[in-house]
C-alpha cells in the first residue's frame, strides 16, 4: 500500500466532540514550534493560565492544562486527591460517571454510587442521603454536563451538600466549560477538569484542570505517594508555576497550547455570558426545527444541555444509514448514542464554534432531506 | 493585562527536543479537524500504525501512538506490564533511567538499579550480574539513547541478556527512533516507547508505543487490574484495532495525529537507513566545527549519539548568557545540561528535520560569534 499525505475532507462537526475548530484556532495551531522552555512560550503559558482562570471563573493559582485528553484530566483529579482506602460518593447518570467509578476503584478506594436514570440530572436528595449513610466519605464526584445523555446537573447545589459534609468535590466539566454557566469559586468547586474540544472548540488532546485551596491542602498532606508519575501534579506545579525558573517535567504539547490560547482568547473576547447565551439561542433554533421534523428530546427541558442535544431516533429509521448519509452527502457529523442510548439516540452538538446559525440551518435541512 | 493572539518568533531548534518541525508537518497539523470516529480518520490511523511499524522495524500488531507525551509513553509500558511485587532491573545512566525507577516504585514493584556513570553507556556485564543476583527479576528496563547525556547503549546485547534470563525488555527509544539504528523485531524488544518531537520532528504531545507478543501475553495474564484507566492498553487496543468497528476509549488528538502521519511519511519516503546516515553525516560536520572552536564532547566517540551532542561548556563561559544570546540574536535554541550536567554541558540536537547542513552551519557560526 502506498501512503500519501492525508487531506481530510472538511466536515461540519455537530457530534459530541470534537466540535468545529475555527480557522483562527487552526491557524494558531500551525505556527512554528518553539521550545517549551523558550521565554516566549513561558509567557504564553502564563496567559493560558489567566485565560483559563477566566473561563473557569476562578482565582485558583493552580489552573493549568494537562498535556493529554479530558479522560487524563479526570484521572489527574482522582489520582492526585484520592488515596487507597478512602471513600468517594460518585454520582452516575451516564457513561462518564461510570468512568469516575473506574478511576476510584483502580486507586484502591471505595466508590459509593448514587445512581440516576440516564437522561436525568443527579438527584441532590440521594446525594444527601449517601452522605448520611456514609459519613466516612471524603469526596463527592459528579459530572456537570453528561456528554453521553445531554443532561445538566445542578453543580451549585451538589457542591453545597458536599461542603455541609466536609467533603471535597471533583467535578467533570468536559462538556460544560464555555457552554453553560459554571462558576468554580462561587460554587466552591475543589477540583475540576474539562476538555479542549467541546465548547472551547480547540483541537482535542489537552485538558484544563483547576485545584482550589482545599484540594491543594489534601494533595500536600497525602499519606501515600501519588501512583502516577506523569500525572503527579506536585511535579507539574513546578512546571506551570508563575514567573522565574520552571522545573522540567515533560515536554508540553507546544502547538496544541497555541491553539488552546487562541480558543480561550476568542472566548474572552466574546465574553463568557455571551457565549452561554449564544449556545442557548442556537439550541432554541435547533429545538424548534427538530420539533417540525417530529424529533423528540430525551432530556426534560429543565435539565437539557443547549450544547448537546440528545434526541430519540424516530421509529423505523436506520441509525447508521442516516448518520452515514449525513456524513457522505453533507459532510455533516452528528453523534451516535452511547451506552444505553446506542442505536436509540442521536447526539447533536452545538458546541463552541459549532453553535452558529449556519450549522443549525445545515443540520435541519440535511436531516429533513435524509428523513423524508 | 490585555492578551492578544500569540505569534511565536520562528526559532531554529537544536536542543534536546522539540526539534525543528518541517513546514510539511505544520501544514498537516493545521488541516481541518474531523471526528475521531470518521471513516477517513480511522483509515489514517491504520496508516499511522503501518508507518510506525516501519519506523520501529516491527510486525507487532499492537503498535500505536499514545495520546500524550513520551513520559506518558514510558508510564504506559510500566503500568500495563509491571505489577506490584514484581522485580525490574533498571539501568540508570541519566535522568530518564531515574524516571523509570520512579515508575517502577510508584507501582509497588521493586527496582534493582544498575548504575553507570552519566555519559557512559549501560554496561552489559553489570546487567548480567544483576540477573544472577536477582533471578526473580521479570523485566529489564533501559534507555536506548539517554537524552540527558547523549550516550547510546547497546540495545541488541541488553535484549539478548534479558532473553537469556527469561525477562521482558522495556526500552526507552524517545530520542533514538528515527535517528540511529533500532530494530524492534530483530533485537527482540518486548515493549518500547518513543517521542514524537525528537528525530521524527513531529510536534510534541504524542508517544509511539509497540508491544510484542510476549508483552501482550503478560498484559493479558495480569493478576491485578491495571491501576490507570487512561493508560489501560487493553481498552486502547479496541480503539486502535484493525478494520471494522472501533470501541470508544478517549478522543484521539486528531490534528497531532495528522502531523505524526506526515512526519512518519517523510521518514518512510527518505528511508530509515538514509535518515540514520543523514544524522551521522551532520553529526560529523558539527563535530569537526566544534573541534575548531575547542569544544569537547562528554561521551566517548564509540557511544556518542549523532542526534544529541553533549559538550562541555568551555571554562569561563557563562552558560545562560551564551544560550540567551544565541536565542535572542540568532533565534537559535540549544539545550542546557540536565541533572549532574546542569551548568556544565550544552546539548546540541541534530534531530530529524533539524539534521540539515544549514542548521550545522548556523550553529557553528553563531557559537563562534558568541564565544569569541
Amino acid at each position: 500500500m502506498t501512503i500519501s499525505s492525508f487531506h481530510p475532507t472538511p466536515r461540519t462537526l455537530m457530534g459530541p466532540g470534537p466540535s468545529d475548530v475555527s480557522p483562527r484556532v487552526l491557524s494558531a495551531l500551525g505556527r512554528p514550534t518553539i521550545g517549551h522552555l523558550d521565554p516566549e512560550f513561558i509567557g504564553m503559558m502564563d496567559e493560558v493560565k489567566e485565560l483559563l482562570q477566566y473561563a473557569f471563573q476562578t482565582k485558583n493559582e493552580f489552573t493549568i492544562a494537562v498535556s493529554a485528553p479530558g479522560s487524563a484530566g479526570m484521572e489527574t483529579c482522582f489520582v492526585n486527591l484520592v488515596e487507597a482506602g478512602e471513600t468517594v460518593i460518585v454520582c452516575v447518570n451516564g457513561v462518564f460517571g461510570m468512568r469516575m467509578v473506574e478511576n476510584v476503584e483502580r486507586l484502591g478506594a471505595t466508590a459509593i454510587v448514587v445512581s440516576d436514570e440516564w437522561g436525568k440530572p443527579v438527584d441532590p436528595k440521594k446525594v444527601t442521603q449517601a452522605f448520611i449513610d456514609h459519613p466516612e466519605a471524603k469526596f463527592l464526584a459528579f459530572v456537570h454536563a453528561e456528554t453521553s445523555t445531554g443532561a445538566l446537573s445542578d453543580a451549585k447545589t451538589l457542591c453545597q451538600i458536599a461542603q455541609q459534609h466536609d467533603a471535597l468535590t471533583i467535578v467533570d466539566a468536559v462538556t460544560s466549560l464555555g457552554g453553560v454557566e459554571l462558576r468554580v469559586d462561587d460554587w466552591g468547586i475543589d477540583a475540576i477538569y474539562a476538555g479542549s474540544q467541546k465548547c472551547l472548540s480547540c483541537v482535542p488532546g489537552i485538558s484544563p484542570v483547576s485545584f482550589g485551596p482545599r484540594a491543594i491542602e489534601k494533595l500536600n498532606n497525602r499519606s501515600s505517594k501519588i501512583p502516577s508519575w506523569f500525572l503527579d501534579q506536585t511535579l507539574v506545579m513546578g512546571y506551570w508555576s508563575g514567573k522565574g525558573k520552571r522545573s522540567y517535567h515533560h515536554t508540553a504539547p507546544v502547538n496544541s497550547l497555541y491553539a488552546l490560547h487562541e480558543s480561550l482568547l476568542m472566548l474572552q473576547n466574546e465574553g463568557l455570558e455571551n457565549a452561554w447565551a449564544r449556545h442557548k439561542t442556537q439550541h432554541e433554533a435547533l429545538k424548534a426545527g427538530l420539533k417540525d421534523l417530529g424529533i423528540e428530546f430525551i432530556v426534560d427541558e429543565a435539565h437539557r444541555l443547549p450544547q448537546l442535544n440528545t434526541v430519540l431516533i424516530p421509529d423505523g429509521v436506520d441509525d447508521a444509514a442516516v448518520r452515514n448519509t449525513l456524513l457522505q452527502e453533507f459532510n455533516l457529523e452528528i453523534g451516535a448514542g452511547l451506552g444505553v442510548f446506542a442505536g436509540k439516540a442521536w447526539r447533536i452538538g452545538l458546541m463552541g464554534y459549532a453553535a452558529r446559525s449556519e450549522n443549525v440551518a445545515l443540520c435541519l435541512a440535511a436531516l429533513k432531506s435524509v428523513l423524508k
